[in-house]
């Protein structure tokens, strides 16, 4: 009798996600007139940039020609596009890798999700509360997150605190973590490590012979010269960190799908006998085994977003997000409400109303003011009596939305 | 100490076909001036045809356009395209599936290598012996081979016998297994499964409460319309059956990245409790954590094979491969090999000659002759002493590698 993998019963039934799509497409249906601002997933609004589109239609065209159309990828990416990343994400910030130690993917969600396979179940996984709910939903489905509690936390794992008094801030655990998921930005809350908290959790795993996954989706978005946008700004950091960064929200990828991982090759886990094994090699094994490579043309997209044109454009659009974080912040300041984030970061993260739970409070948003926004809880139990506001959307609709809100208060 | 996955341990170090592209690098920076020629790894030649070509510029132009500009799509597809899909595959052919059954990936290589998370590591595993390395790769992975024996077979896999004078189709085997692997149009033999032998196969499936993974990344191949192209054209296989099926060589996606699964409602696996549970929530809660949806280029591009033009096009290019096949079949054969498949498959299957093993025939091809093959035991141990060459190359490169081989013997 074949039999499922029960971790996946323990699962809550929907994705964070796709269940505000289905609460929003009922709305909806109920109110077919009503002007629905989405303040919710986190999509990119602004379209890609003239660079990206001209190098998808040269590459297109070389799909057409005998004698430059491109079979297979290597699987784990074109030198081209791995040059260009290394020049300008670490080269230009001091930072030395060689480009077998990039792999490009189809994005972060997929290369953080599948990454715990490399690893055994039976380490101890460490991750911020609030934070992106695909580390713990990939953890619970691998057999590392035990089992529920009443409290809305996974018996094995370690929630790293995040109080609001420490700007967020994922504080070192007491216990041992095997394998600690960081996300700087935040997503939710838009706060970011400083290069001296950074340096902590890199001795912390280095002392621990833990690693650290370092989710860097949101480094675009940095405006503080003084925050580290990569991990490896920090001396030492690799050999106890994987990073982990998106086309998505830089370069608006969310529908065309490109990001890399950087694994570097000092990296290392423990095997039964505590012999260090290079993870590396394990990541290629597992990208060449599961994964055929990221497609010619978007590769070729994902390159324009480093030339001079693209750089220039895709600055343009990510400062356009960031006034919208700007107007949401100042908006919801004014209204009374304590918010967070929002400089460092495209989210902003607001404290609920009155105590309230934060779905009631999506229920009130979305009845109300048809605003869609994202209830805390989904980013954790600690997420609880929070709401995250996105600045990915129209400008237009973000002073509209801020509206409405100062009316609902 | 953060722990591998002790699998990786187990595992050969290197994926076939990366083998195999290091040993043709090797001796091209050796032979600098030889005219290799590759009927390798079955990678496709032919460019995209025009249908597609004009889907794609069509889609990259919205992309360019705030009002038509598209972000994340579904997790599991867009619905133009899992609607052709439906009409084309499969209600054309008296199968009716609905939208919600079919799961738009990036190839079946990703679909197939990731499908295992959903069931339980004890599950026991059959695979055709030789067929597709990926199946065995990823079920090593995930921790349900056992360890590697001395005659080359992982020691809880059964392997499925598929032998010359059954037109190496796969036998039922003896033992009880839980998650079968079947492919037709196999890769690498050539074979296909007749109606009456798959349904034999599903028969099985239902008696023991087990699943078939049905690999038709081949389908558009066959020639024969007494072949099944689809497990579903066989009677209750929706309840025992999952379908696995790409662009890559029906379309010439390799280098485009997409595929699709299909998972049927009824088709179910049990917990612990030996309750039946629907596979198809299962893998859209996986989809929905671990990947974000194809890029809607890609989709409209897939779309486009399904348009009177696209099929008409891709026709002639499965055409020119067939007739590639054909002469490979002719030539082998009168060069006094013993060779298979070709017919409904872009493979043909040869006997090695005077007993060679597969990987000295592979180096004497390469070194006499300049031409890349595959060594049938990076198939599976019974692939010892065959040896595959693939229809996949230029025609004037066919009739030259022909040539050479009838010089060789």
């Amino acid at each position: 009798m074949v039999q499922i993998n029960g971790n996946f019963k323990a699962l809550s039934e929907n994705y964070l996600f796709s269940e505000i799509a289905q609460k929003v497409t009922a709305y909806k249906a109920n109110n077919p007139d009503a002007d629905v601002i989405s303040l919710g997933i986190g999509d990119v609004t602004e379209p890609l940039c003239e660079s990206v589109i001209d190098a998808m239609h040269e590459a297109v065209d070389e799909m057409a020609n005998r004698a430059t159309f491109r079979g297979y990828a290597p699987a784990c990416g074109y030198d081209f596009l791995k040059n260009a990343i290394l020049e300008n994400d670490y080269t230009s910030r001091g930072i030395s890798l060689s480009s077998d130690e990039i792999f490009i993917g189809d994005g972060a969600k997929s290369s953080l999700g599948h990454f715990g396979d490399i690893f055994s179940v039976d380490n101890i996984v460490a991750i911020s509360d609030p934070v992106y709910p695909v580390y713990i939903d990939a953890n619970v489905m691998e057999g590392r997150a035990g089992w529920l509690l009443s409290n809305g936390r996974w018996s094995n794992i370690i929630y790293l605190e995040c109080p609001p008094e420490k700007d967020f801030a994922a504080q070192i655990p007491e216990r041992r973590a095997d394998i600690i998921y960081l996300c700087s930005p935040n997503n939710p809350t838009g706060s970011v490590f400083s290069r001296q908290q950074l340096a902590r959790w890199v001795e912390y795993a280095k002392k621990q012979k833990s690693i650290i996954l370092f989710d860097a989706a949101y480094e675009a978005f940095i405006s503080d010269p003084a925050i580290p946008r990569s991990i490896y700004e920090i001396e030492g950091a690799k050999e106890v960190a994987a990073e982990f960064r998106s086309f998505s929200k830089t370069a608006g990828f969310t529908g065309v799908r490109c990001g890399y991982s950087i694994v570097p090759k000092e990296l290392v886990a423990y095997d039964g006998n505590g012999m260090a094994v290079s993870l590396n090699a394990l990541w290629r094994r597992h990208q060449s085994a599961k994964f055929n490579g990221t497609g010619y043309i978007i590769q070729r997209a994902a390159q324009a977003v480093y030339s001079e044109e693209g750089k220039q454009q895709t600055a343009k659009t990510i400062a356009y997000y960031m006034n919208n974080a700007k107007t949401i912040l100042k908006g919801l300041k004014y209204a009374g409400f304590k918010a967070y984030g929002g400089i460092n970061a495209p989210y902003i993260w607001l404290e609920t109303p009155n105590n309230m739970t934060s779905w009631a409070f999506f229920d009130k948003l979305l009845n109300e003011c048809q605003i869609v926004g994202t209830p805390g809880i989904g980013f954790g139990p600690s997420g609880e009596g929070y709401f995250r506001l996105t600045a990915f959307a129209k400008a237009e609709n973000v002073e509209k939305a801020i509206e409405r809100i100062k009316k609902l208060i």
